[in-house]
């Protein structure tokens, strides 16, 4: 059968096809047989059982990071890295922006918020696959705040200022919160980073009679434990879910653009408060989670963020769950 | 915060949490607090732009298959692989069963049917995610057969043998069809491989008046190409789908266990009819895949099974597609 013949073709030149599928009535307007297309990819939801709790990986959208925001990363490893990872080259990185559901049985928990209004169109989209999950916002007890930067908090109130969730607690870090309502810092940053203080503290304002303060490492939520892993910013803070065998760390923003860092622990990102400190806080959790074979999730992983970390030639490398496996 | 405290010790003893949680007013049981877990996976469906076409992979399941069937594998290099993957360590590896709608804009077409009752309950949902997907069965135009094993030609018919996609033809290549068809072979196999044959003869005769027979290479449907890919059948076939810029190549069986014949091409699987051939297959085309770098789909990939292929110290790996490049 040759090449680039066209429906007509095949209709009339193969025996096969040309009587016998015409006998069966098909051969009609080719138009009329075909389904109209989707045009959009399905609502960003999938679940993950860990142990008796049910996580539920609820899409926000993506964003592309612009290179200059890697201010340690060379033209030709990013190149390099983009080839290998079948992505497209070009001056930007694309990350998820993910949350998750944390339904321990007793407790309906929300980690992160994703962007709300404040990260552009292609984010946002919370609201939408919470409802495509069949999560009522009026459900969420608590919601445990990895930091306080806008793609992780601005799903939590509307334009006006009201909380989305209107019964759930807030839960942060004491550092994000001193720092992000700090006059002071907020006066000396830049003009182009005083938007991520006001939103910050927007969303502390909206959640103020319900918010709770993260202090020391312990459990935040039964089967729930804050880890402090400061660097991105001074409250960056995982959470650790545990149930019977089940151990998954949702580390926040240690990974803000898989495609570079899990080969480059080294390449900070620029909107890091302290970049030394958290390229340190970046080893340390991919030396824990490699070595101790630790389940992750991570809010700028490829959607939907599930996988573990294992040592490399060349740094680390992520290797994403397998769906059959998660429920 | 200590660890170990109970929802009761965080509502007494958190401060911040205590009064205020109370004070907004849920601080109700927490048995009602929570939604119902949902306690399975979402519908298998997910989409690809291939240019302008629409690809939606639709999972019927998995199945587990035994190490005993990977009779050129050693022990102890499976176990190794099974770590480096962080799938659990035993004497199967799993692998998704995958199967494709091609929607060309004016053609509807599924590639595989999947396992229908053929291979047990943790497959055979084709049907279930098909009408997740919003796709009738009635209106799908062609049915591209990879080859007829049982878990990719069970979906076709129903226990009383009728045709499941009443107006579709069924295209398959002419050396499949030859052999499973040959009643000489058949009598010579072994009872457990007897089965194979009682299938595929069944879809066969379920589509025989609209049955397609492939040959040479070429156009099967507009902007969907055959490629022949013998050794793990006579007639297994790959479907390559090309429109605009976009190229996926849909290539059935060429790998059944992604943890380990992506390192190890060489590890045939014992229901290859001709083990040499289909190693020397799926070399060929790994090898034409990473150089090429073309975009692949696989019926035993990890579920939605939609990724590339690159040389690696040690064979080849794989790299599954990003969710957000999708649409």
């Amino acid at each position: 059968m040759a090449h680039n013949i066209d429906r007509r073709g095949l209709l009339v030149g193969g025996t096969a096809l040309g009587g016998m599928a015409l006998a069966a009535g098909f051969g009609a307007d080719p138009a009329q047989a075909a389904s109209a297309k989707a045009g959009s990819q399905v609502a960003g939801v999938q679940r993950l059982k860990v142990g008796d709790f049910e996580v539920t990986a609820i899409l926000d959208g993506h964003i592309d990071l612009p290179l200059s925001l890697f201010p340690k990363a060379d033209a030709a490893g990013v190149k390099r890295l983009q080839e290998e990872a079948f992505v497209p080259a070009g001056d930007s990185v694309r990350g998820a922006i993910n949350t998750y559901v944390v339904n321990t049985g007793d407790r309906l928990v929300l980690v992160d918020s994703g962007s709300g209004a404040l990260m552009g169109p292609t984010a946002g989209k919370l609201a939408d696959n919470l409802r495509a999950a069949g999560v009522d916002p009026a459900a969420i007890d608590t919601i445990l705040v990895t930091h306080l930067h806008p793609d992780h908090i601005g799903g939590l109130f509307s334009k006006e200022g009201a909380a989305l969730f209107p019964k759930a607690e807030m839960a942060v870090h004491e550092a994000d919160i001193g720092f992000w309502t700090n006059a002071e810092i907020m006066a000396k940053v830049p003009d182009d980073v005083k938007p991520f203080f006001v939103a910050a503290q927007a969303s502390l304002k909206a959640y103020g009679a319900r918010l709770r303060r993260i202090g020391a490492d312990g459990e935040v939520v039964k089967g729930i434990s804050s880890m402090h892993l400061p660097g991105h910013t001074p409250g960056h803070t995982g959470y650790r879910v545990t149930s019977g065998q089940g151990d998954l760390l949702i580390w926040g923003d240690i990974v803000h653009a898989a495609v570079l860092q899990f080969a480059r622990p080294d390449w900070a990102l620029a909107f890091d408060t302290d970049q030394d400190r958290a390229i340190v806080t970046r080893k340390k959790v991919f030396d824990m989670a490699s070595t101790d074979r630790v389940q992750i999730a991570g809010m700028h992983l490829p959607y939907p963020g599930i996988g573990h970390v294992a040592k490399a030639a060349e740094g680390y490398r992520y290797v994403k769950s397998d769906w059959t496996y998660t429920l």
